[in-house]
């Protein structure tokens, strides 16, 4: 089994260190979460993960969720970790304080978000729904709703989920079938089959409260049809007790590659009592209030489970012996694998992308809780426009990325990493669901490149290209070494920029076959951001901590030396444009 | 189940248009091989790959090889498809006439082992080893060893293993602890444990021959005191019968993230009784007969997995609707995921790199036949370099790029690829192990670049370069277009091979960094080296075969366009050196 300690150290320096934010600033309500309050909080979100989590991923892994009489039972050891979890009430940390919520910011749950991908990602994806549909009924559910189910989802007693894909349907839910007939009491009747619902049923909680998308019978076709329900696995009482069970049931459970702890769920919708959520024919855009959020934490899980396959492989490394280095001082036997340059480089690889993700997920963070919570409209709007920017390159960088990291780990550990003793295989295979659910990196990309960059508010990414050139013009002479080749780079982002903008009205096949190699290079961008700003810190502040600013100073350059030069391939090999991948036959 | 049929066009496009090579055509014994044959040998190979095997790749996994008191039980169906496919020669197929084999030559036998590497790795393992062992002792051992067991490895009644790794050593076998007892009567007591052994074990075959290094009690340390043993599984009595059961035992059968149909053991050798093979304490040398073809076939096992992922996933793209397309034509509903242009682009990725990979793999194919047959001595050598050189790159580069492939695979096929129903996943997870046995792929770079650029015959790589040059210096304009691509690249990859030489005597650590970035550099210009080998033939007769050599000039365009490309960030990426790894505090 793999082993785990919260990288508190890296953490709180983003926290002590990088939180000096304008805008963010200005919210009166997270003021009063300090250096401390954030130490405490992290240090016992650490002992939870260490002690109690971790052990739920190979138990999760060797006894898969199963279908049993129509009930969904977790693996071993989940009800009592899940009643714990919920006890101490880590549910609801990022909860407003309103339905007993702790109301922390994004900038301390998403730490936590990715604890808990690090220890067990299957049964984190027990509670990760929850909030999920929490979010979305807080923004679009009358108040009445929210007093009625709200307070039992952020105390953990209730679960949720989200119904969205069909057998037909996943990325194109405009040929959602899933109907919806309305009743004289105003309430619908939800007939239709959803696939690959996680949490779609479990034995953790006393009610699961789905949110479903449905088409009304007197609703338009295509994506301009659909509605928002909330469909209770238990029709909830007007006293708030849970009643009668709804027409929902579990066809069966997915046999999957990875997370098989998490319960991928089949569930038939025969007549069942819906409640609408908002606006009817709005559902789409409510559920991407939901999506939105959620495909942030997919990015953080693949962080999650990259750190943990790091943190191995160093052990790892140190520990096994193979093979004489160029430079060895060895006289008899082989050294550590971890005085090996290929090794090291292997490592140092991990864990640049892994501090670079930390710090521009922390940054996307207060974004976040500006587009939430600022009170000048305008600044909340140019945060929400960032974060809806950075949301796919979040959820599909990171995640393919993870698939790097959790690849050389398994490579770093030779043929214990392929067989099942180190758990090592299980990170590989348990984050590979992340570059396909919540939308497949492909479909990010082009979010991305169709979506993103422009919106009726303006120039996005020009925004965010002269905020990075800003925030990253340093007047350190020992900074600007590393400014100079950031400039190369965003140099190139610009002019792609411009050739994905121009291609848009042209020839939007040019721009559908870029968009995976456009989301990485303003992805590998964003993090030599997130690294100039770690490097100002580091060499302001070095005397101050001396070995860690060190590592920080050498783990940057070896991102801006190894990794940043991506950036240019996938630029180069997209503008060649798409003529020749359109016209091929492949019949 | 996924579905496959043997590509056999590209196959015998190549054997016909490809073949033609000064030295190879000078191999009298293979020129009775000609096109007929090859089309009746390959049409039958797919007949058996198609029917037989391809069943037994989910049998493999869902039923994994397996320990029951002491005797291994391979999956169900495997002995019946065993038998039928020994009765029928196939096990014979490159094996010499002399000991009852069909003497193919590698351009024949290579197609077919892509072929049961694209229907079952795990059953293919069974009698790959049985042949890595023959080549071994038909190089090394006496002709009265010969003539006892090679006929009936030859038939496939016997199978073959080989021993190396042992729990403290894989990479480093100078470390082995495996000893070896010489006797009175001249044989040796072998005592020892082994662990990570394909086939080590099964119910296949009537007996097992394991190829066992081991250090004589009198050997010195290191690698240089390894020597190599036959170890039967039952001792063959001098009449060719099997007597009684050796003192080799299996400790257990690893459970694996792959290939689960493959028995990979834990072996305990218990004073078993081994006999030498050619010259004491030269067993590691002789093993290296046996691992560098062995080599080649873990390359080619990435090229049949990425075949099949490819045909599944084409076969998927036609027939999914999701999303309508930039230029749909549809009023209604969705359009074929094929028409996508990032579908496309994915597809043809695909298929650039497998095509490419195949003829060069053709190339290498005559390159190892001259190397073992052509009577001139250098000519003979000259090949052997060519061999040497490339089967560190065909080993690492095939199988990086079938995770690349079986994972883009995945991504087509979405929710759908990572659930058991299409078998996708398999093929991701079965492929898995290739980068890592046989070598890490790491393991193959440093072996490239410190062993296989220079040798003592002079400068390897600086003939490979000049071959390349001259065989591309096309008189067709059309080719040219794509030659003068190449060039650039060829001129980057001399650019790094003269930095790896330089480093090699300065800075070692340098070139340990930069290996597997050298190997890839190398591998793409390769790939595109075969690419216009393709491209004058296609050119030249594309109007005797219109469909198929537009397609072959459509696919070269992109691997030109957009993947070749990767080798020049490679080639940046590496120069930055090691010095910031090295100095690295890791602790």
């Amino acid at each position: 089994m793999p082993s785990y300690t919260a990288p508190l150290d890296d953490m709180l320096f983003l926290f002590e260190k990088l939180r000096d934010n304008k805008n963010y600033n200005e919210l009166e309500k997270y003021n009063e979460v300090n250096l401390d309050l954030a130490k405490d909080i992290l240090e016992e979100a650490a002992k939870i993960n260490q002690n109690l989590l971790l052990p739920l991923a190979l138990a999760g892994d060797e006894n898969p969720a199963k279908l049993e009489n129509g009930v969904v039972r977790t693996p071993p050891g989940y009800k009592e970790a899940y009643n714990k979890y919920i006890e101490d009430g880590w549910i609801s940390l990022s909860c407003d304080p309103k339905y007993g919520g702790q109301g922390m910011p994004k900038t301390i749950s998403a730490f936590f978000d990715e604890m808990l991908s690090s220890t067990s990602l299957s049964f984190k994806l027990y509670s990760e729904l929850t909030i999920g549909a929490y979010n979305c009924l807080l923004h679009h559910a009358s108040d009445e709703t929210k007093d009625k189910y709200l307070p039992k989802m952020v105390e953990g007693k209730w679960s949720g989920t989200m119904c969205l894909t069909e057998p037909v349907c996943g990325t194109d839910l405009g040929m959602l079938k899933t109907k919806a007939e309305e009743q004289a009491d105003g309430t619908f009747k939800i007939s239709g089959q959803k696939i690959f619902i996680t949490s779609g049923d479990h034995d953790l909680t006393e009610n699961i409260i789905h949110l479903v998308i449905a088409r009304a019978t007197d609703s338009p076709k295509g994506t301009k049809g659909i509605s928002l329900f909330l469909v209770p696995k238990f029709i909830v009482n007007e006293d708030g007790s849970t009643g009668t069970r709804n027409g929902v049931s579990t066809g069966s459970v997915e046999h999957k590659m990875g997370i098989k702890g998490s319960a991928t769920c089949v569930l038939n919708f025969d007549e069942a009592t819906g409640y609408l959520i908002g606006t009817k024919n709005r559902g789409l855009n409510q559920m991407f209030t939901m999506m939105n959020l959620e495909r942030i934490l997919v990015g953080i899980q693949g962080l999650g489970i990259s750190e943990i396959a790091y943190q191995n492989s160093l052990a790892y490394a140190k520990e096994r012996k193979q093979g004489k280095t160029n430079n060895t001082k060895s006289t008899n036997g082989a050294d550590f694998i971890i005085e090996h340059a290929d090794i090291r480089k292997s490592l140092l690889n991990m864990k640049s992308i892994i501090e670079g993700e930390r710090a521009l997920c922390f940054w996307l963070s207060q974004q976040t809780e500006v587009s939430l919570n600022h009170p000048n409209e305008k600044v909340k709007k140019e945060a929400s426009d960032y974060v809806s920017l950075m949301t796919p390159v979040v959820k599909s960088l990171f995640t393919d990325l993870a698939m790097e990291i959790t690849s050389d780990a398994m490579q770093i550990h030779g043929g214990y990493g392929f067989t099942k003793d180190q758990g090592i295989e299980q990170l590989y295979r348990d984050n590979r669901i992340t570059p396909i659910y919540e939308g497949t990196n492909s479909v990010q990309a082009a979010d991305l490149v169709s979506r993103k960059l422009l919106n009726k508010n303006g120039n996005i990414i020009g925004k965010f290209l002269e905020m990075i050139k800003e925030e990253t013009n340093s007047k350190n002479e020992k900074v600007k070494i590393f400014t100079k080749q950031l400039n190369y780079y965003l140099d190139i982002l610009s002019k792609f920029t411009d050739w994905i903008i121009d291609k848009n009205k042209i020839d939007k096949d040019d721009v559908s076959s870029a968009a995976n190699d456009y989301l990485k290079t303003l992805g590998y961008v964003s993090l030599a951001y997130s690294w100039i700003k770690i490097l100002e810190v580091s060499f302001k502040d070095l005397d101050s901590n001396k070995k860690f600013y060190i590592d920080k100073i050498n783990t940057a350059q070896f991102y801006f030396e190894k990794i940043l030069p991506r950036a240019e391939y996938h630029y180069k090999s997209a503008i060649s444009g798409s003529s020749n991948i359109m016209k091929f036959n492949f019949n």
